[in-house]
């Protein structure tokens, strides 16, 4: 059911926080969780509302996108964000509603056949320069404004800024990577009759690029991917009746919030400075997100070492979030990100959830094992929003 | 998928119990069930398939409307009874096809406003006195009958009898109370076409109230909300091929069941007097549904001891019905009422199926978190039914 219809306001506070891939699997035996030291979450597991969560649906391994849609209460499989629009938002380039934002990379063209996809992965610094070039010389085309953003050595991000609003549709315009070495790079067909325009644009950026770039040995074509608009998202706010605000150090994250319509507050350096800044906004809003990042960059490094040791740093900072006090504290994962997988994973993703109405003293410590023995059992990540709301006491009764 | 297909006769008997609002939260480490001395129930629940089921969804909170229908396994997202016929229901109107029930206020109107949407809390004699008025002076309007009964305070119930059936559409009239003081009553819009007829007939109910209540100082004026006809449920018996009953002291459940058709058997006194009835009538029917108020009345006052001794009284009495021996005994409630929060609330509802066909040996008593580690894990009300109809060797098997 849509559960903006019982929303009722309530002066009730909500700090939620998304340990960016803390779900692991077992090396020797232990989990990233089990085998970190972590004395704080432990001991607030023992007195919360413990379960795990499924960020899509069981076998599903989620991106980032569906990872926080779905924990955030959109059902990821109906709110789609375009992989241009998610490359966009990475590279914090600041969407507007009349984009179409695409994943560019640099490529090898020769005899008309792609022979390398990624332009045998060039430099960064040779990629800002490219960049740069294209920036400079391709202002704009037939009225439609062009702006280009590196990213890691091949890969970069276009968008095509119109004078007027683009629909999700009119962004629908096939990927022109071939997917494979030896064929020719694709047309940027449109998918519809709508989106003949972006099409059109898109064939003659590519076609300016090529002759732009006809000298460089391997970066001499580009393949655009992931032709995408701003998708329309119901604001976090107006569905949930929170004032929100986001906290987190890494673009992307910012990004996603930002599409939310939450206020997306930046701040630079980890978790102890997200801890500081969660500190002084704590009484001007009612739901806080604050995104802990670099326990999934560990994991998707295979290093289990930094990755329990990254956990046992958030658990040093424990304390100063508890001693807030809020109505609710929820701290999961949005996905599991086992070293041992040294990638995202469908594992269900730990969850504890504190408030005053909870059973508690079912699960001994905050891990995969103890919160399967939880009150919260294994729900969906969508549900997680309306247990928050119930709990800070924002959801009126169903029916009398 | 829909159970109906799957029914076969048996002469199976099945005992179906709820302890209205059940459920608690723990004050001082314990909640009502775990602090309630009741040997009988935490000796049956050993042996009983255990688990907990949530009514609505997570963190929905369901009044007893909803409660009800989805242990009877009605989808109550799908199955909504109007707030006029819950209203009506439990102040024991017979409730026909022709009929379009509205809850109503007594208020207070001064220069076109209402200044007191509750006339001040009348006292339920001087409603009594009014509505007795109302009714005397009232018979019909147009041709539609005009049935009214006092409530408690300054609620009373209006009924519309048409001569023809009423569909649910028909009802669907705009609330006239304004929903703050210092605003002009609204007028009793049709809310689509079909509604026009009903909208006419309250329009008229409201001017001739008015006339005759001008005199009165405080409810001078008659506030209708919750403009409904009965919905169309598919009827109990036919839905599952069983024969039932309800027992019940409080109107309110009775009129639940006889929505669903069900037998709907009357009783006075409390648990003494429904299980010395249940004994007198086991052998006439398939299915007993016998309903236990009072545990969810003490939750609503916030009274932990009073729920307490409520459920040990019950305890009190299983031995009597544990001795009927039926083929299944189904204990649970349909929401849970913790004290803590005095009121009905979103957790998981503990849940016993007893029948020769459980595993058992999971749980050491009837409680929260012992049903949690039960082996029918947390499952939606919905799902109680055919778990009941399975154990009762009532279900055919699905495909060959």
């Amino acid at each position: 059911m849509d559960i903006s219809q019982l929303i009722q306001k309530n002066n009730t506070k909500i700090v939620f926080i998304i340990l960016d891939g803390v779900g692991g699997l077992p090396i020797n035996g232990k989990t990233e969780l089990e085998a970190a030291n972590k004395p704080y979450l432990d001991s607030l597991a023992q007195t919360s509302a413990c379960g795990m969560h499924i960020p899509v649906g069981h076998g599903i391994t989620p991106g980032s996108g569906p990872g926080h849609f779905g924990v955030f209460g959109y059902d990821p499989l109906k709110y789609e964000i375009g992989r241009g629009v998610l490359e966009a938002l990475g590279l914090e380039i600041e969407l507007q509603k009349t984009d179409v934002a695409i994943r560019c990379n640099y490529s090898t063209l020769k005899n008309g056949l792609i022979v390398d996809r990624r332009a045998g992965r060039i430099p960064t610094e040779k990629n800002i320069e490219l960049t740069s070039l294209l920036s400079e010389k391709i202002n704009e085309i037939d009225g439609v404004k062009i702006i280009l953003k590196p990213g890691k050595e091949h890969r970069f991000c276009l968008v095509l800024r119109f004078k007027e609003k683009i629909l999700e549709k009119e962004a629908m315009v096939k990927d022109t990577d071939p997917q494979k070495e030896g064929k020719p790079p694709l047309d940027p067909e449109p998918l519809n009759n709508e989106s003949a325009k972006v099409a059109d644009i898109a064939k003659k950026f590519i076609n300016q690029a090529k002759d732009i770039l006809k000298n460089e040995e391997k970066a001499n074509y580009v393949l655009l991917r992931g032709f995408s608009a701003l998708p329309h998202i119901p604001p976090f706010e107006e569905k949930y009746g929170l004032k929100a605000c986001s906290i987190s150090v890494y673009p992307m994250y910012r990004g996603i919030t930002k599409l939310l319509g939450m206020e997306t507050l930046k701040v630079e350096g980890d978790i102890k400075e997200e801890v500081e800044l969660l500190k002084q906004v704590y009484k001007d809003y009612d739901f806080i997100f604050v995104h802990i990042k670099k326990i999934d960059s560990f994991g998707e490094d295979g290093n289990f070492e930094g990755k329990v040791k990254k956990i046992e740093e958030f658990d040093s900072y424990l304390p100063e979030i508890t001693s807030l006090n809020p109505d609710v504290l929820l701290i999961t994962g949005d996905h599991s990100t086992p070293a041992l997988l040294k990638a995202h994973s469908w594992h269900p993703v730990p969850l504890l959830l504190k408030s005053s109405y909870v059973f508690g003293g079912l699960s001994k410590a905050f891990t995969e094992r103890e919160c399967l023995k939880g009150e919260l059992g294994i729900i969906p990540a969508i549900s997680i929003m309306p247990l928050v709301l119930a709990n800070s006491l924002r959801l009126r009764k169903f029916g009398a």
